[in-house]
């Protein structure tokens, strides 16, 4: 291997990926070129699919479960329908990074026997395919250095929960950016708009879920992994906060780096769909078997109280208020990020939730934080890892060259600094209970993810959107919302920016390249509100696409 | 102040100190030395008070509140009591910082005057006049740098409930020790032995309670801190796991250190008093105030499960399964400790509940990791506080001279041995399932809180049987058990040591100095069991005092 550079390991990774499926879901012909076909969702792929295939792969998570647990669907049959559209998605995108389909129709026939003699699933996700973000580690996979010894806790909980692994995704190189681009797939190109970015650094998650290649899938997030490749894909996706889902055994950047955690989350088709995920993996008590998580089984109650308070809603009493952040004092977002949250906004309205203007303190304190945090290495663990292949840095990643190595002391301080701005902004999310009319502070904020639809390839310049939540620990739930229009979403001329940034990314701004690219937003919820966040989040994105089906 | 020597900054402060005790409560004829009279308590101070305050300070926390939520008992009353009671045990043992009395009885006036006009208590602890270790910020105190302006999260919290704050206890200069020595108020004595310790760092909570100077108070606890002065002194004490109590607006050392947490909780003459205490800090939801607490309301459902199987028990169906650790391989307890934990076994035994032995992952691997946490900084942040006012360190504290100060990688480095080590403890813990015979892990470990009882000044050798606890984040809850008796507690002889420690803890042992002193146990359970345990300790600490009533 001395001799080997990492671009021939590359070649040799990337041509045994596509060793790995079968050669009848091999295109035989070249696809066309990105420029002549941008979107190879919907139509485009299913040309390759029978109608059952198609049938199966584009039922959602929660949906597949039900014909799987009920015995309706086999094991098998979903799998190897899964596995075909995957193999389908990576020759499109480039969005995958270990293959073991026959692991997983062994599995799935293991299921299938499972159920002919008990009568019942082996648990609630019996049979439901499940992609993973490449930092999980699966037992017997052969590329895999740990191979046949180890197994990361949240992929043993989905075995026991009855769930199919047949894939992991692919992610950038150092996991520390917004694109997924790597030396060996190369770039992760976004399904609706090949010119694009699946966004990162769960990108392959985002690009195989959007061709449905995936029903859904688990990513990781420290500065919007999860949320970032769910939101430009037109996915759902939750960053919860940390201490919920299990990250024990899963390989990262920076391990130990304690300041902020980077979390595991599910993306998915649907909210329900990210519901039963998250339900289903706490059912396994992760908390007696990582010790970074809490125990805090899912809270059926406020699930509950939040469907009371969103049923009494629509019985004309409104009792749910939102915030509104339309920018974040840094950076404004493009024309289809702005009309999102217009969309919303005015659903909102019409079904008579009180709205406030979210006047927070200074996001750029957050940022700051985020960047600091994100280098208090001094880059020092990730130039390691890229020197053990003498690769490159790939991207705008961060990886701190020049930047002072911290010592404790300074990290202690960095840390009050970190603790006293969650105070600060505590303090003000408490204070809107004087505002709401609800007699409660806010529910839940309303704001962008990013300030552009699915980016155009490294034009990724302010990750401050998703960046604060993390500095915070909050909960946010991402969702689908419109896509982006030319004909709609021209560009505004303005000479008044917030700074030299906002001038960059206004600059930026391309409708011919954005035109079709999915735009999403983000909910936030206070910290470990999950329940109550994915049920809002769920609600509002079924009311905003009601409002777009009557419009 | 620039001429001013930390020594005479001391002398100034402990005049004025004695100076805030109003002149009729202050000993006019000198107090007997300790070694002609070491026990303070019962007899001795109760000869200074009214038959109708010895009442009063006598009942604990939850009698207290009681009497004062039903308006049997004033405000201003109980605190009188208290204040007069903490006055005589100030001058006993020095255990206060700040005294503020007038400021309490203005204050048990308020709450008597809401309960005249409202036939109600403010809150659940209306009237309960409560200490704090001198880390918690307290509004309008004179000597206080911020006050008037700033009061600790905590505080205001209690005063939202109805309790009463009067004064400030006592802590070692750095808190990073097991005795309670500082240049103002030099050593706070055990009240029983006034010759031994009443340990550290939130002694003089141990040291007053112990007295009745007051009913319960809080302190914090990173490495024993509220464990050790509640065992030394025969009181009940939890060490919650980080996230459940607010430490938000309170002093700290190494301010921002997060590799392992301090924590707050209460410390109290009965069990029930420290539920009562958790229960209502809880019930302020703390967590919309401090950004390190966790949404975890007391769960009701968990006590409720675990009176369940308690009651199962006594009904001749043994539900629960403990686990003995007779030492940690590292130091074994002096013959009073060993005693007490045969005592909690036999009793345990008798009441036919499982046992087993405890062999958990090596403990001298969590010793390892708590002082090279405590280190980190190489002793930056304490150096810089002990040079504010050019002291020197004033024990054997943590101050880590000549060690070298960790980079941000190798804080990471540490704390993923960390994480690896509770990951250890943790998969053992779950092992135990297989033997225990209820199904279940063992419900809780029995151990020592310290190898020794209170112990003689300045020999406070190993720290490990509570430090473990800190580095696993668990749950301990402290409890007495007997007293060390000359008679019973005889020296064995023995040549066969664990090591260094062991063999210096050994010969340490005088039974003659120890004789009188409380010997208590902790009950460690995982993390976040706060509930589960609080209500175990309960039981087992009732059941033993049945038993030692019997025998």
């Amino acid at each position: 291997m001395t001799n080997t550079t990492y671009g021939q390991l590359g070649d040799l990774k990337r041509r045994s990926i596509l060793g790995a499926i079968p050669a009848k879901w091999r295109f035989q012909n070249p696809i066309p070129p990105a420029d002549e076909l941008r979107d190879v969702t919907g139509a485009y792929i299913q040309q390759f699919l029978t109608p059952r295939e198609i049938q199966i792969t584009e039922t959602d998570a929660a949906g597949i479960t039900e014909q799987t647990t009920s015995g309706n669907w086999t094991a098998v049959e979903v799998t190897e329908a899964f596995c075909h559209r995957a193999a389908l998605a990576h020759q499109l995108v480039n969005c995958l990074h270990e293959v073991f389909f026959d692991a997983a129709i062994e599995d799935a026939k293991r299921l299938d026997a499972y159920f002919a003699e008990h009568k019942k699933p082996i648990g609630p996700l019996h049979g439901l395919p499940i992609s993973l973000k490449d930092q999980f580690h699966v037992k017997g996979k052969k590329d895999d250095p740990r191979r046949a010894t180890f197994e990361s806790e949240l992929v043993k909980e989905l075995r026991n929960l009855g769930a199919v692994l047949y894939c992991k995704t692919s992610v950038p190189a150092t996991l520390m950016t917004g694109e997924t681009v790597n030396n060996i797939i190369s770039y992760t190109w976004n399904p609706k708009n090949r010119l694009l970015s699946s966004g990162g650094s769960s990108g392959g998650e985002g690009a195989l879920i959007a061709l449905k290649g995936s029903p859904s899938g688990f990513g990781t997030d420290i500065g919007g992994s999860i949320r970032i490749p769910a939101v430009f894909n037109g996915l759902f996706g939750i960053r919860p906060s940390s201490g919920r889902m299990p990250y024990e055994g899963a390989a990262n950047s920076i391990d130990g780096q304690n300041l902020m955690l980077s979390v595991v989350g599910p993306l998915a088709t649907t909210a329900r769909s990210l519901t039963l995920l998250f339900k289903t993996v706490l059912s396994q008590q992760p908390w007696y078997h990582d010790p970074l998580v809490l125990e805090l089984p899912w809270r059926a109650d406020i699930e509950e109280r939040t469907r009371a308070l969103i049923r009494k809603s629509t019985e004309g009493s409104p009792s749910l208020a939102f915030a509104i952040m339309r920018h974040d004092g840094m950076v404004q977002p493009h024309p289809p990020i702005a009309r999102a949250v217009e969309i919303v906004e005015q659903t909102l309205k019409r079904l008579g939730h009180k709205l406030i203007e979210w006047n927070p303190p200074a996001h750029h304190v957050a940022v700051d934080l985020f960047g600091r945090v994100c280098v208090a290495d001094g880059g020092a663990d990730i130039a390691h890892h890229l020197g053990l292949s003498g690769e490159p840095k790939s991207l705008q990643c961060i990886v701190g060259e020049g930047i002072p190595h911290l010592s404790a002391l300074e990290i202690a301080a960095l840390n009050v600094e970190k603790r006293q701005y969650q105070k600060l902004y505590m303090d003000y999310w408490n204070s809107t209970a004087e505002i709401t009319g609800t007699g409660r502070p806010v529910d839940g904020v309303i704001c962008p993810c990013a300030p552009h639809a699915a980016v155009i390839p490294h034009k990724y310049a302010h990750v401050g959107y998703t960046a604060f939540v993390n500095v915070l620990d909050y909960t946010s739930v991402v969702f689908p919302v419109t896509h982006a229009d030319k004909k709609v979403d021209v560009p505004q001329p303005k000479d008044d920016f917030l700074g030299e940034v906002d001038k960059t990314v206004h600059e930026q701004y391309d409708p011919e390249a954005y035109d079709g690219a999915p735009a999403g937003l983000q909910l936030v919820g206070r910290r470990l509100e999950e329940e109550k966040i994915l049920t809002l989040a769920d609600y509002i994105s079924q009311e905003v696409r009601l409002q777009s089906e009557i419009s």
